[in-house]
């Protein structure tokens, strides 16, 4: 017999896919010129031509028998050294190889991290807004999500409200800075305070915290924005980060896990990594792309539009009476809805306007929606006169 | 905390890793053309240059934008509907697109198929021989895996070993046919009555048992063996497949589920997997390695010394005097150990000899020990002697 636990979750679709389904089929009807789409996190610049050309260089130049060979367990060393060489150079930290996992992006970084340092029953806490998919990868370790209320005034850590929820039963919080779907960069003043509450916890219950940071928007930070390297601060971290977003890679499934070297028992989290690998059957990401990436860890994509974008949807927005909290990275930004309902006032947008936004409600806040930027800046232009109408309809 | 369990594990290295490891601490010493290293399951042959063609194809013409984007959460559907019309056209089968879903390997495919089909406490029958990375797997998903004793005289199905094993919280039933380690391919008889019995069993306990085939080693079958596709006999089947081995790529993890169209719940099961994804980060297969292998569908790379290998290595060994039941495919074979203690006698041809091959306990069969020819013709021809030697200490 099928298990049911899976069956009953396919009835349930996604509501940000939903609006993404909506989109494409009002597209086919009225010609996809007329959708104004916000909907999806897709990135929509180019790799960088020199990922290109290495790739090529590879399939030209290589043994294929090397090149498509098998991974090692815990990765490729040459990948592994280089990202931990370039970490150091832009960070100022001390990884060595042995503390790098190269995974299939975020997704495969969290659900490793949070199996090494979770056991059945813990809880993990992380803050509102929030990418929904933490619930299955932190339900997968046996653990339990707990979400702290978002403070809607600046979108930083709510501290109150976070340390009424801290208990003994923490045994990781997982961060996401800069933050979808905020877009808000976590400043030096909150990591610091955040980093002192859990070195004081840790003290008061006798065992680790882990701080797991969700870092695929690292290199989406604007002019001006305080945006601090978190593991700096709190010794027992682990990084996880994607390539997806800063080298316009999300189909390749590249990221990785770096265990900070300071953390408790941090000889053991990447060999951990391997053998968690063997329970989900994820067994490294594709060969050369491993071998591709490498060579262009101190690169990205001209990132550039997404801050273009955002000055001017959040000039505009404001200019026509929208609150939003300026976003300091990513290609999100988190405006208020016109109403309390982010649901129905989403599928307003869209039915009546062609203006694809989603709702807050599964980020867990209410009342606001999120606009995906990384589109071309035709299409920020094209959204300007209808958030004003959208705008016009709730006064 | 970090977790104990995996913690654990981190200390337990694999049987057949610590001979590969020390062939290559000896290689070292000696030059590696002084070791024969018969310990890993690596292709030896290049990929098909049809796939590199059209990997620097896709590369130079396509969008990098749309060639490196997310592929759909149940995977690319060009790539699904390709798998199915290959699948339909080789083997007579009636798939369609919603009963593909791409994987990271094999690995990837047994990890899904698996939670679709157990739920904690189940149990999952396989047969040893088997491949030992299963354990994890079948764990990973709640349930517990029981194997079936060996019949050593063919290395087909022991049933009367598999009927005394079968009881009502059996969920599921693993296959590996071509087989690894013992090279046999399971033949129509052993296939029908495996599908009897299940079809039998099914009907007794009140519900469905899963047959779940792991065919990596499906296109590597030699001349003159049976070789049915298992999904034609029993509708109840699940094929988990990887194009690491036929297309030599196995560091590029690609493979999938294919769901047979007359499984009870067949529509729910590709959903399923698309669910079960989110738990494990697993997130489809890389996008440019699925669109390059949907061209590539129908061939192979030159798997013909694998054969050629098989043939002479057979023909030579047992010459000498080792019992050998003659594989039907795959690179692998399975001779009697000399002594009772597979793991003394590896040893001793390691250390004697350099010839390094692995003992057959951790496949869960004492007194045997396996070869993996995936390697020169030279270095078959160099083995012999040692074979011969290794004979004589024994004698």
């Amino acid at each position: 017999m099928i298990n049911e636990y899976y069956k009953e979750m396919t009835g349930k679709g996604s509501v940000i896919r939903e609006f993404f389904t909506y989109a494409n089929a009002r597209a086919a009807e009225i010609g996809k010129e007329n959708i104004v789409n916000f909907s999806l996190g897709n990135p929509s610049v180019p790799t960088p031509q020199e990922f290109t050309d290495y790739m090529k260089e590879l399939l030209e130049n290589e043994d294929p028998v090397a090149l498509h060979g098998y991974s090692p367990t815990l990765g490729k060393d040459s990948t592994r050294e280089a990202i931990a060489a370039s970490l150091n150079r832009r960070f100022g930290m001390n990884y060595g190889k042995e503390h790098i996992f190269p995974t299939t992006g975020a997704a495969g970084a969290i659900a490793h991290a949070v199996r090494c340092v979770v056991k059945e029953g813990d809880e993990v806490i992380t803050f509102a807004p929030y990418f929904p998919e933490y619930n299955p990868y932190i339900e997968g370790a046996g653990a339990v999500l707990k979400v702290v209320p978002a403070d809607i005034e600046t979108f930083q850590i709510n501290f109150d409200a976070f340390l009424e929820m801290m208990n003994e039963k923490v045994a990781a919080v997982l961060i996401n800075s800069p933050n979808n779907p905020s877009g808000i960069v976590y400043s030096t003043e909150t990591i610091t305070r955040l980093a002192d509450i859990l070195r004081e916890k840790q003290e008061e219950y006798g065992h680790e915290i882990f701080l797991l940071t969700d870092e695929p928007y690292r290199e989406i930070v604007f002019a001006g924005t305080d945006s601090p390297f978190v593991s700096k601060f709190y010794d027992n971290s682990i990084c996880c980060y994607s390539f997806s977003k800063s080298l316009s890679l999300p189909g390749e499934r590249i990221g990785y896990v770096a265990v900070n070297p300071k953390a408790k028992d941090a000889e053991y989290i990447v060999p951990m990594c391997g053998q968690i690998s063997r329970f989900t059957g994820h067994n490294c990401p594709p060969s050369i792309i491993q071998l591709a990436v490498e060579k262009v860890l101190d690169i990205t994509s001209d990132l550039s539009i997404y801050e273009r974008n955002a000055d001017k949807l959040y000039r505009e927005l404001t200019r026509i009476g929208y609150h939003i909290v300026k976003p300091g990275g990513t290609f999100y930004m988190f405006p208020r809805a016109l109403t309390d309902d982010a649901n129905e006032f989403c599928w307003r947008a869209a039915k009546e306007l062609n203006l694809i936004i989603v709702p807050s409600d599964s980020f867990r806040v209410p009342g606001h929606f999120r606009i995906s930027y990384c589109v071309t800046e035709d299409v920020v232009e094209q959204s300007i006169p209808l958030f004003e109408k959208l705008y016009e309809m709730y006064s």
